[in-house]
């Protein structure tokens, strides 16, 4: 956009992200309060973030001279879904204008192999597997890593989707043709004892930034609740962070990425787990990376110093990241489409909760499983949090 | 706007705010995030609230036929500043929008001859003053208050505008051509120790909420650093919080209010001072109200569970307060136009402070003493926030 853009990017410039979810939509507003300009790039039209940017550009992700006119009147590009093609990052090389994070790492985390790939050589602990690409490798795979195992398309689903569970009366080739016969990942199960996941930030000049350790729980493989903190003993809380730190340094990450993680019971931990070594604890398999906010982050918004989306507008830019610590416990809840089944969800009901703070994200059509919106709780104790959150969301409910 | 309209409103209802400035931007941020609707109406086209708004009509707040046009379109009406003409409650009731809070208190607010009186007439403690119409009563007025007395115009300025200070060499009669004649209000000097205020909220069934009493330093009438809590006995606090409780109780108030104060020294309580009575330090005077958000509760946005423009929406939507509880002590600290003296602040130095968070509100052009923008901080203790915050803004300057 501007010719002589210097970096860091002061207020006035404009950041371009490449998807219109509820995501682009919280980075909109944080740009918005700064005083940075936001312009979204997606195929949809009336988008969540699309309502809050000042800019807004419907069209396909492979249409090369739409990108291109999207990347000559932004200062910088950043994205808020992993499934933006690769082309994307090469058409904004060619105009100078930065990805960040970089197209490389995009293009790892776009794909479970890839991904498990460069986990791999960065020395950080994952689950065991084998990559197959036909039947005859799938059946070889399941016999090493026995039952029962995931399969997992190589490209990303989300939510749960792209993957099936071979137990052991299934027959591997009805699994592989669920897929259609795509290149997948095998893994073995893991028994965890409960998700959890950090959200880290990493500036232009290394600086690196890690929120506290949150738990997670899912519904049907969708984030339905995030604890921040999780309640865990320090050596483990700390060994995420070095995880965390290892992987955006290894990354060169510039931009907030999200670790999402397995803890293993203390009394599973064996030989197989491919540890990091080093004074570990040995607890933390890594599930999934994300190199953007998360869902697991939007407790930052009210809870800590600095939300996940200003650390992304913050290293997007070229600047260092924000304090990350926490002001108080926070609970975030999601609110799906589901909830609006029976009608619209009591508002008024929630809102004669003091303490719950109401994210809604624009969307028109309300369908089982979307992401609506999400409640925040912030109080002083993580269990008092969750106890207002868990009330609150029950009063939307209408039966 | 909706023929069926129910109260309280949910969120997807459409608030219509008069004024379109950063007040009504940071509204309007919170609108978005709850999923309400915002349309702001003013004579500006580029303004700080537009750049946010849902819609934003650009016309005279005495053109009749756009104003009732613009209260067709929302389900409720407020302000962000009390100079809307009171036709504008007129038009809105005709079309059965309410306004909130209600066109009465908005009439009150915009005459310091009604506000005071209103005050006096709930018993509410005020500086000692006297109307005057011609010189004759100005002089006759001096008489009885003395030096130094401070004059000020009937209809409100605002940051210090529209008075002027009579020392015993003036002559009233220069004083009171200074302002052409306009009807005025004569005040006593206050010798007070601190400016303190405090904003408040309460809702249509009279559910009351009030943040902690805040200390504010002003530079040139124009507030400058907002400090909560203030350090003051609890005994103040208290008095603060029942005076605001029954100024928001008289007016029967749906909506958010600021009460500034005087706070006086704790040597020179007399009997002059027109104290509430009971059980009252008779410490506090109140110089002014605003039936609004205000900028000394911008701290509210970080430092609170519920910011004031979310109380805002929420009591003009019909439900009750959110929590006023503080989430840390915070500072709050003004970018006036000034700082852009030399140029473009230096942004990537105020961005090196991790725990400073920048609002900027859009506006193009930065005249001396224009509200720009503000930083607020969180820290342990509000000496800590203040020594950050004051670094921060420090480092902004260019020289």
């Amino acid at each position: 956009m501007d010719q002589a853009r210097r970096f860091p990017l002061p207020p006035g410039s404009t950041i371009g992200v490449f998807g219109s979810g509820q995501l682009g939509r919280m980075l909109a507003m944080e740009a918005r309060r700064m005083g940075y300009r936001l312009h979204t790039y997606s195929p949809e039209s009336d988008s969540p973030t699309g309502q809050i940017a000042d800019l807004k550009i419907a069209a396909a992700y492979d249409d090369c001279e739409a990108v291109r006119a999207f990347a000559k009147g932004v200062d910088a590009l950043t994205f808020e879904f992993e499934n933006v093609p690769s082309l994307v990052a090469e058409i904004a090389a060619e105009e100078g204008v930065p990805v960040r994070p970089s197209g490389t790492i995009l293009h790892a985390a776009q794909n479970r192999r890839r991904e498990k790939s460069m986990l791999r050589r960065a020395g950080l602990p994952v689950t065991p597997y084998h990559f197959v690409k036909d039947v005859a490798e799938l059946e070889e795979a399941v016999q090493e890593i026995g039952y029962p195992a995931i399969l997992k398309t190589a490209a990303f689903g989300y939510d749960g989707k792209g993957q099936t569970r071979i137990e052991p009366g299934v027959r591997p080739s009805a699994a592989w043709q669920l897929f259609g016969g795509q290149s997948c990942v095998l893994e073995a199960h893991v028994d965890f004892e409960r998700e959890l996941s950090m959200v880290a930030a990493r500036g232009v000049h290394g600086d690196f930034a890690a929120y506290p350790l949150v738990e997670n729980r899912h519904v049907n493989h969708i984030l339905d609740i995030t604890i921040a903190p999780a309640e865990v003993e320090p050596a483990v809380a700390a060994e995420a962070e070095r995880l965390a730190r290892r992987l955006c340094e290894n990354l060169k990450l510039v931009g907030v990425l999200c670790i999402e993680f397995f803890l293993l019971p203390k009394s599973r931990i064996d030989r197989d787990v491919q540890s990091s070594g080093s004074a570990a604890t040995g607890r933390l398999l890594i599930n999934e990376i994300a190199p953007r906010p998360h869902n697991s982050g939007h407790w930052t918004i009210e809870g800590a110093v600095t939300s996940q989306f200003e650390q992304q507008l913050r290293t997007v830019s070229g600047h260092g990241p924000g304090s990350t610590e926490m002001l108080r416990p926070s609970v975030m809840l999601n609110l799906l489409g589901d909830l609006w089944h029976y009608g619209e969800p009591d508002w008024q009901a929630l809102l004669t909760v003091p303490d719950a703070k109401l994210h809604l994200y624009g969307k028109h059509e309300a369908r089982p499983g979307r992401k609506m919106g999400h409640l925040t709780v912030t109080a002083d104790s993580t269990d008092a949090a969750l106890e207002t959150g868990l009330a609150a969301r029950a009063a939307l409910r209408r039966h």
